[in-house]
């Protein structure tokens, strides 16, 4: 069989991998494949097709028998319409000042959704009830946008990892005070896999109300899905995804790909080999003398501190990018497509690069 | 070459398909293919791609030297950052009663922009400038929105189509008033296929100053472009295509779909099939007594008056809507896929029905 | 006594009046007199305070026991405050072409609120059930923004009347759709003392379940309060109030002036005098030969559509605007303060312009 | 003469003060009296009469041939308003950590204007040039807020005062940037009276651009007003105003209490008896043994920490908050109106308080 024709050329070199982001990969052969079976013939758009439907039973089999999914395109779009779900329009959201929707969505919570953030200094990305505190009070103060969801990242956005009882313990915290929480899942499959529990340990198990459940990090082309847990937490999904432009017309090629990741293990294979790069890769690092690594290495992300000129060097092999430039900081990054020769070619050009 | 394994499962008939809408087909295969072309190995996020960069190269050959594409996940999204990008925070959008900014986005133009609409009703769709000046007025009137942009839809949501020449005169007539030209061109390809010239003879050539290019409905999984003709007239798409949750991490996969779609003919093929069946369709409704066409076939929408209870029963055996369910108005769309049997079979039905 | 000294100086004729807008005429001498009443000593700031506490009880003796009163600072900010309180983050609301709120507010319902109106033509500037269902439907469809509240004017912006009956019937069509109704009463006063009931004939007692309470056009310095009449139906408004940049810190001199117009009849006889104005410059008016009146003078407004020079030559004269240039259509206003002398003037004005 | 009738009535005690805020206070009778002055006869809405007018000129006066002051009904709108004029959708505001905009006003900078707050902490409320550096980077990034303004609070939330060498310092560095400088002035007339310099001395004399300039807590019943310095950098201001509710109708009742506040020194007299009182009572609390004073006392706020119970038993007697209860910190505001013996009373309460 030959594969089918088309005008595209192809313009990059598919052996070549870095350590920026997740999102430098591609997607999994798997998940393109995915694609073809959900194509031809006619389907009903904008959700209403038979594998967003069959999403359905997926989700809940993750997630409990309350869950349902909302496909979506990107985390920005995930996030946001999920706290909107949860907030009112004068609610605010209290979240890790490193947080993906505090710093990386170009204020998309606070133009989009009318947001507030609340935001609290952690050390290493991970909220806690006593952290919550110092956000968590004035409901009652007409000057102060009203607390109503806690926002956590699992994992988080430095690498590290929420066990599901500091997750229970936020929760409980919240909902004693009628605050919701949503979980930015972005990379919820690198978690599950380094915790080595079901998703739902940590997510409806201990009292996440809604959930952003990451598809493009874990294998994805594109594709996540909000997913409400708590029916009475949340209401008219659909309307917030449409407003919030969310809403795909051929939606069946978004769930299709979450059929792919979710529907048996790809997802977790994927997540798993992508912590076991980044283990390999810190073991790796630790062994190189003057560079620093920081934050436990709990998922895909390893954070190191070394020379700048190092570094910069370093990027004309690799990409990578600079965490915190001035305090020489640096984000190296597995995916799922990440080998263990990548790795060793890294330490080895970090290795040369620091005995410069 | 076996196909590759995936844990997704057929679960449609890829043989049965309707005349609801050009969202219910699935995505061309040359699409597809472009998909596996751009796969494999790391490209950078959010745009800095090779397959975004070539898409460049291609956007220009359209739309001349000036042009620049901002792909986007979807037409609101891709209408919605081109207002913004044309607007100010006071700006207004004068538009047809019928566009599908108005009737069919949940108000994200409003929610998302805080664009006012300045609506217009129109005999088929079309704005004039005679139409426009109902609206065009009071720049400087801070009790009003302010006129900045008139946004008209080509192919229009009623299937119509704009002359290259009224679209000259719109945007002359706009210019004039210090006011902007967007162009909704979900459906640019038909039209193009239809008024048998190419897109740049009723964008760039008369003056139109952004686009939203479409790709989905012309067979793409999912994917627009946002393209600046008038580099002078818009400001910082990459900024309000992030904050309005518009960016695409693996952008290549949007770019390499549009890339299959422009490179050669594939977007032209794919539109003038569409419209050919269409015509076809249009062609035998016309001989069935009793039902009535409204609004010049032109594109790859008929619509079309007939009776109630047969329109339901015509709906037991084929997908389509109401337009306007109370004045017994239906709408029928003809996509890339549709076959002549499709439309023969339906017609056949049709008559079946209406003899009942 | 002295009058208290100031270096504020006068720097205009205090008898020149105009028919412009109720809004270029000053405030009440009573209401003027009511801020010293509450200046002195110091008063929680925000509404805790003993003016705005007793304002309670004045608004229930006008609308009924369940009534609450959020003064604010303007009738735009009434207005938004009052929509935002019946509607979702998904909502819309249902209004006249020629609603203040669509033409009127620069989009602030839009750009604040998030508003989607969904807007009918009418001759008259008055809604009916027949109307509001031209655009009371697809509550479940994701697609377009919810028909949550219909709101009316009254006295209408071209100073026609609603009876109770027009206005119950609108709402108990509204509820049986599950929409509320708010009433945009920036010129409530003429309308009660036009028809000669109590405000609660045509607001409470028919089923209004939330009010825009004008103050500055009745003889306020400036000063408005949205009227909460169905608690169930709103909430958060002190939120809501706040966000939207209407709550004044020193509250009891915005609340002192509406007692002043509400505790006793101020209100009525300031409105029931604008109303004899316009009915006497209608009188007037009548008696020019090839002037029309437009719309029947119910309230304090005067349309008429008369040759534009003379139109032109009279506003040198006195103060007023055109409504619809292009039409030959002026409006003419009378306030509080409008003399017996000042229309007679007026008219003759008008008739030797007329006779050149 | 006999003092206007009025049926409002007095509810309370005119020589009762306490120490909570300056908006507790009520209006100098030099601007209740400015009311009657610009009161009578006819004047243009919206801004165009004659007092506004005047105090353009008296603006000028202060803050340079430049000036132009839009008059706003609130501090919370001149600041949104303000911070949207030297903004772009995309833009971001830096602030300290304890700045209103980012504790005290409900999310309206976010919900109004879309406006992202990057927040600093500081020890005093004040920023610096390497505090600004910790948010004033990513101008490029699409993924995050463009910072674009930096606004200082002057004299800040915690009641001390920015040199005009500081701010000079701050534009220097903002504008080096290509930020704007906002200035909110609030409390502006209590840090020109404590630093004895002309306001102009710390604003346009030094680079700030635009500024929210304080009438309420000077002794206005209300008012107050965006004022652009460097007319390139803002524009728009009057669509601004009016879509963010802040228009005022009958405009000359908010121009005529800034002009009897600015035109000869009553905003000087007012804000130098503030500060005198807070010296006072700050002297009188240094020798109560057990209170701590924190901050500086520079303007007319004293900030404390005390025992909880003393506290408590303390406001039984006198109004006043906590500004952080749970640290046992309390803020002691003066007013315009605030007497010696107010004072005395208040230190020796709360030496019989911790006697107890």
């Amino acid at each position: 069989m030959n594969p089918p024709k088309t005008d595209a050329r192809r313009r990059h070199d598919p052996q070549l991998r870095g350590f920026a982001s997740d999102n430098y990969a591609g997607a999994h052969p798997e998940v393109l494949a995915a694609l073809a079976v959900a194509n031809g013939g006619h389907q009903v758009a904008y959700g209403e097709d038979d594998y967003t439907d069959n999403l359905q039973r997926i989700v809940r089999s993750h997630f409990g028998a309350t869950a349902e999914a909302f496909p979506v395109f990107n985390g920005t779009g995930a996030n946001v319409v999920a706290l909107q779900a949860v907030t009112d329009r004068w609610g605010a959201v209290i979240c890790a000042e490193s947080a993906h929707i505090h710093v990386d969505e170009c204020g998309a919570p606070e133009r989009v959704g009318g947001l507030k953030l609340l935001t609290v200094p952690t050390p290493d990305g991970k909220l806690t009830p006593e952290l919550i505190d110092r956000q968590a009070y004035g409901w009652e103060d007409e000057h102060r946008a009203m607390p109503q969801v806690v926002s956590i990242t699992q994992s988080t956005e430095l690498g590290t990892l929420y066990t599901p009882d500091e997750i229970r313990a936020i929760c409980d915290h919240a909902h004693a005070h009628g605050m919701k929480v949503h979980l930015d899942g972005s990379r919820i499959a690198n978690a599950a896999a380094a915790l080595n529990v079901p998703m739902r340990a940590f997510t409806n198990a201990v009292g996440v109300d809604i959930l952003s459940l990451g598809g493009t990090k874990n294998g994805a082309l594109f594709g996540e899905a909000v997913v409400v847990i708590d029916q009475d937490a949340a209401s008219h999904l659909k309307h917030l995804r449409k407003l919030s432009m969310q809403l795909a017309s051929k939606m069946r090629f978004v769930s299709v790909q979450l059929e792919a990741l979710l529907a048996k293990d790809l997802w977790l294979r994927n997540a798993r080999h992508a912590n076991e790069m980044a283990q390999r890769l810190a073991e790796g690092v630790r062994a190189v003398h003057g560079v620093e690594i920081l934050h436990p290495v709990q998922s895909n992300a390893v954070f190191a501190r070394l020379p700048h000129d190092v570094s910069e060097r370093l990027q004309q092999r690799f990409r990578f990018y600079f965490w915190d430039e001035s305090a020489g900081v640096v984000r190296w990054m597995c995916a799922f497509d990440t080998t263990e020769d990548d790795v060793d070619a890294f330490v080895g050009a970090l290795k040369e690069e620091m005995a410069r």
